[in-house]
């Protein structure tokens, strides 16, 4: 069996390909970590991951999110990277958000396996 | 000592602080990865890491990423994720690329510490 050759990305197109929002879709591999883009609209939990950073970074859209000492508002092209064991909130309240990703392999996404969306692959 | 709470970044901002080519700088902190932006103009080296993925994002302009059989061209929302070791080289033909770069932390951006750019923070 071969593993087919990667192929590029091109983030807006795969961001057409579903309407569904808190869902987030994997789009590419790097070593350990899904690479995903999800849409998002509304308020999410509080959470954290005790064993790793979060990476998000706005596609498109105006992104809160909340931690329990300050809001970090992202607009497109903006990244920010949630510390690991940090509780935060990720909330768009002016309209869909479109992002990026990245999570090691099999991250629940709510911080709780119980509760975490599956992530499947486009 | 308290480390600084980390900050959101933006990445046309970041690239706006410098305009040496082929000099990463490092914006942010992902586990143990750099997420670094750079500007690209030109050909690169043939390389390839032999421990690591290569995780290319192109903010703007139209970068290919050369491999021995194939040549992936990416645009501005685009990605690609070159496997561990793989060889390949970039090359920024057509005017400069801006680019945001992932990689484990002290990878050697041209496989080789004894040739590899210096990864400055910003």
């Amino acid at each position: 069996m071969t593993v087919p050759a990667p192929a590029k990305v091109n983030l807006s197109e795969k961001l057409g390909q579903f309407t569904e929002q808190w869902s987030p879709r994997i789009v590419a591999r790097y070593n350990g970590n899904d690479v995903m883009v999800v849409r998002v609209e509304g308020e999410f939990v509080w959470h954290s991951h005790p064993d790793t950073d979060d990476f998000f970074l706005v596609v498109d859209g105006e992104l809160d999110i909340e931690l329990r000492d300050r809001t970090v508002t992202l607009g497109s092209g903006e990244l920010f990277v949630v510390p690991t064991g940090v509780e935060h909130r990720p909330v768009a309240r002016r309209g869909e958000v479109k992002l990026l990703l990245i999570e090691p392999r099999g991250t629940p996404n709510t911080g709780d396996e119980a509760t975490a969306a599956v992530k499947v692959e486009i």
